[in-house]
């Protein structure tokens, strides 16, 4: 099954990349953009049937590899 | 309000960080991991409060900056 996660920079953490792309934003005519945040995302297929399992076994990836937690969040969706 | 964005590749495109990460993945026990495929993700905070209109404004931008329509598609959530 497709297990999809988004990991983002928890708040307070400066994001320069969302700055650039927010004030890219507004000098191209897009005034009302405020802030702007990037973060990753990931598609993890994975060879396991139960649903609840395959969660689990992406939580430990996350925790392991994919988000380093001391700055970021993960959210498996 | 707050417009979330995804980013990703096309299928058919190729992906070497995404292979690179299942590889590890593999590598550190994970033997059940098939495929990663890794995309972007942007939390876009409009001063709009029409949602309709703050997420026809986030289309134009994902079309003019975020995403590489030849190789990407995006997906407003």
């Amino acid at each position: 099954m497709k297990v999809k996660v988004i990991v983002t920079l928890k708040s307070g953490v400066l994001d320069p990349q969302g700055k650039a792309i927010q004030q890219t934003l507004n000098g191209m005519g897009f005034a009302n953009v405020k802030e702007v945040r990037q973060g990753k995302y990931f598609d993890i297929n994975i060879d396991e049937s139960d649903e609840q399992k395959a969660k689990l076994s992406v939580e430990e990836i996350c925790k392991k590899l994919l988000a380093n937690q001391v700055i970021e969040d993960f959210k498996i969706i």
